[in-house]
């Protein structure tokens, strides 16, 4: 088995030849810019992975693999347009750099692209990865749609947000393991262990994100500290605060969450001291905590020998160790 | 055999089944919203009636052909925000009744449920209908693309515009023939020789649709007369104008093509005037004729009885015969 480290170098040789620019030059470019913009990669690592734990060889996984990652990087152009973001892993969005126009077309052409990465696979494999791809690609919108919807809504459940992280984060992870377990043609029961391990994951590793980006490092953490409460974003975080804080803290917390000051720091630092004195923030960690349990509880059960799982449990712990 | 309207009925009563609104109901009511906002259903109307040429039950078509009308949808809500129009079908388009970010994102969903309908065929079909309609729906971004760099751009041939209209219109229209062809089972020279049929019919079909923007029935015309010209739009009658006009003429067209008057009825009758004189407006007409032609000269040679091929010629004589 290779080390996270290979599968990426591996993945990212393979991305750089398939990724060419023809014309009509305007709608190519924009793709090859988003998807050489760097990332962590771990949707397509995690289908290298999942071919090769299941006994079939990774080189055959690649064109899953970069379907998985054009189709992330298609939400992402499609996201930034949506949410008006300039900046994208330092760089300018497309839709900065180019116009919302390119954006939208060439989002459109990503989407289309990555169904054509199937094409190589034989047709009963095709059809299932065609189908996993769609039905989560689904989700996905959906999710991001519940997402918006939760910006103008006030009566957001704890349960509400949980299903928008699992559609629009957990579900493509779950579906890049199980990506691999198809290729490698491996038992039904394997298929569906292995896509509750990185939905479990996914849940925990965007309850992660929203925790870090509130009380990350900021020597580490490589977004800017508090974007998520400077924007008013609902994340587990405020729910359970909300939740959690008696009459007068919650409608303190309602009020800063309502307001748009010039200078941020101040708001920043008053709702992160709401988020630990409700106890909401220990109780984030805790709910990670959970989510990660009971993704390695399903590996655990998953008939595998323990030298292919290793991999796979520490591929979950160092997305749980990480501070980005 | 059917005919067109017992198709387009059939067609529009399983839509009707088909189109449920669930929630997220911001992502789902657009979709039901375009696709009941009416049309000519020509494109899934030719997917039924083509299976059915080839001896199938067109009820097993019923499912691409309503992944073709989604698909065609699709590229109109995503289109029409490209091209910031307000109103499709005498009602407003997708982004004008909600938002550009509700357009982008049912567009999004629209095309992945495309693909989803194919998936009630067996693997060997599926794969087949989920090609071609991945090739196509390429050619259909790329036409896109082609068609907004044109505005910019000064050095437009002829050819690059039929290229455009043949990706942007005429591939969709091919493709709906050939998935008939598909589902049937017929054999490789078929598929092929109807994709060839709808190809060249649908080049033919987006050439009378320019032509009788400029010189339509003012009584029978659907849209604004003269909204081309009005915007512009450097079609194959402006391209064969300016080729075949002596200097100072070319030089009055492109400096009519420069301005936006207010009042743009002078405009339009000077326009269609040089588009006559110089002998562009007939010379559409031949080209009209000449690719009709050589679709029914393709038609011919099918491997199909004669009273088989007779609703094909007749679908595209009523094409060519249309008023609107």
């Amino acid at each position: 088995m290779r080390s996270i480290s290979e599968y990426r170098e591996e993945f990212l040789e393979y991305l750089d030849t398939k990724i060419e620019v023809k014309e009509p030059r305007n709608l190519y470019e924009p793709m090859r810019y988003i998807l050489q913009l760097g990332g962590k990669r771990l949707r397509p690592v995690l289908v290298l992975m999942a071919t090769e734990i299941f006994d079939a060889d990774y080189r055959k996984a690649l064109d899953a693999a970069l379907a998985i990652e054009i189709f992330h990087n298609f939400s992402l152009v499609h996201d930034d347009i949506m949410d008006d973001a300039p900046i994208r892993r330092g760089k300018k969005t497309v839709h900065e750099k180019w116009d919302i126009n390119t954006g939208i077309l060439s989002g459109d052409a990503m989407l289309i692209n990555a169904y054509q990465l199937f094409e190589n696979y034989e047709d009963k494999v095709f059809k299932e990865l065609a189908q996993l791809f769609t039905r989560t690609a689904m989700e996905v919108c959906e999710g991001q749609q519940y997402d918006m919807d939760f910006e103008a809504r006030e009566d957001v459940r704890i349960e509400d947000y949980l299903k928008m992280i699992e559609y629009k984060t957990a579900v493509l992870v779950a579906a890049s393991l199980q990506m691999g377990a198809i290729i490698a043609r491996t038992s039904r029961e394997c298929k569906d262990a292995i896509y509750q391990y990185g939905r479990l994951l996914g849940i925990a590793f965007q309850l992660q994100d929203d925790y870090l980006d509130a009380f990350g490092d900021p020597e580490t953490f490589g977004k800017q500290l508090g974007g998520d409460i400077i924007e008013n974003k609902k994340t587990f975080l405020y729910l359970k605060a909300i939740e959690l804080s008696g009459k007068r803290e919650a409608r303190q917390l309602e009020h800063l969450y309502s307001i748009n000051p010039a200078e941020s720091l101040g708001k920043v630092e008053a709702v992160k001291s709401i988020f630990e004195k409700s106890g909401a923030a220990k109780l984030t960690r805790t709910e990670i905590e959970k989510y990660t349990q009971k993704a390695f509880d399903v590996l655990d059960k998953i008939d595998l020998k323990e030298d292919k799982k290793a991999p796979l449990r520490k591929f979950g712990e160092s997305l749980m160790e990480r501070q980005v």
